[in-house]
């Protein structure tokens, strides 16, 4: 059993290419030596276009009245991305922790209804000037976590390793953002620290200019911050401000591409939120 | 919590075609009223062999020395059956139970160690007369179950849902058989109960007439049942006489086709083998 005081790390691995999946899990088995207590979050989003496209069903993104872009989810992408994200990237992480000697555990949200989202059933998308409604869109945001779920298996010294998939209130698979969800899940643990790994060193105030990390970003700059961040770097700076908001320590967004990317976040490299 | 004392009642629902899955979802719905436990073991070839042929990686079969045909999992073939049974299937299966209510939470045999199997690294095959050596079959054998991680579920009320696949000892994702695997499941909980449905009224004597099905099969009969029982259904034989030595109560053998599968099953249809 850990002792339960001991500080809970949660680690989000991106699902983006060039990050260092087998440098991450050598990593995490070297720090996850009990009684350090960790939760991993993964992404996928390139696995499932991949496999998308090989089933002939490429992503077909919308757009926002107000601009934002995101992937359709319809019912087919949605067994793809189960497909892509909950079975081989969850599974293959699961499997590479186990060989490293971790005790991995592969849930979706779904599961025990570890994570409950918000769904709504019409969108609106703006195409070719006009407005549409959409309503088979299988995309969620996280409101719940089953915090007594997590703490069940972090006291019996299992890893969980978390698919950004929950269960819609109105009782559908939904696929969720993984750098909002692990926020969630860090904010329902009261995490000490959540690192969130990206395929950059950290958060950068000219990008892609890899000279200009930010080292340490005091909490109340965090919404200054959102007018420099680029593409994904602004879901994670979301992701930190609730994290921080929901009582996590500090929120260290760090380089994926490293050998051992989550000691040297915790050793000060990348963008310290605190 | 869940009484300690009840009896525990495994489920193996089929992956084949013609099975009533949104029935058996709503059976176990109905019979999940705590303080029943139960653990559903599902299987999922008819998905990887469609998944497979969609993305142009079609099922080989191998023939043994003795005469004995399995598939080939190949890496490639593994990570497609990660995606369509650990992936589709488990995750599709949980959320329609969550529809029902029911606090389905669905894991591998790579999960916690939840299924250790054992593993050849070098397998005969017969092609055209000749013998060949396979060495990259991902195929294994239940050799033990983390029954500790299922009671852990099962006291706090979550309903285990276990797709075939689990650790070898040498460290893989493997494939298993699901009738063997859910005797194995049955076997560590000591459960009393093991319904194996499948699409056929049960085991008959002379198949496929479904009129010559035979409604109980003494335990010493079943070596001889192995002489008439065709095809899968040899490894439900197999499966029953593993589970009945592991100190299983009873094993029936039951159709998965009917709308109330598994209360039909315990009300006496099918094969019950005690």
């Amino acid at each position: 059993m850990s002792d339960k005081k001991q500080p809970i790390l949660v680690v989000k691995l991106g699902g983006a290419e060039g990050l260092d999946i087998e440098g991450a899990c050598s990593d995490l088995a070297a720090l996850a030596q009990p009684p350090v207590r960790m939760v991993v979050v993964h992404g996928g989003s390139a696995d499932a276009t991949a496999l998308g496209e090989a089933l002939g069903h490429p992503p077909r993104m919308l757009t926002s009245p107000s601009g934002f872009v995101w992937r359709h989810t319809d019912r087919a992408a949605l067994e793809i991305f189960t497909m892509a994200v909950n079975g081989k990237r969850n599974t293959l992480l699961v499997e590479r922790l186990q060989a490293h000697g971790v005790n991995a555990l592969g849930l979706s949200g779904l599961d025990g209804r570890l994570m409950i989202a918000s769904h709504k059933t019409a969108v609106q998308s703006v195409e070719g000037g006009k407005r549409r409604v959409i309503r088979d869109d299988f995309t969620g945001r996280v409101e719940r976590v089953n915090d007594g779920l997590l703490s069940l298996l972090l006291e019996a010294d299992y890893l969980p390793v978390i698919a950004p998939l929950a269960l819609s209130t109105d009782g559908f698979a939904v696929n969720v953002d993984a750098d909002r969800a692990a926020a969630k899940v860090a904010s329902a643990l009261e995490a000490d620290t959540l690192v969130l790994l990206t395929a950059a060193p950290g958060l950068l105030r000219a990008f892609p200019d890899e000279d200009t990390l930010i080292a340490d970003l005091p909490r109340g700059r965090l919404d200054a911050a959102m007018d420099f961040a680029q593409g994904r770097m602004k879901k994670k700076i979301l992701g930190a401000r609730e994290a921080l908001a929901g009582g996590v320590r500090r929120v260290i967004i760090a380089d994926g591409r490293r050998p051992r990317p989550i000691s040297d976040a915790l050793a000060g490299m990348g963008t310290t939120i605190q």
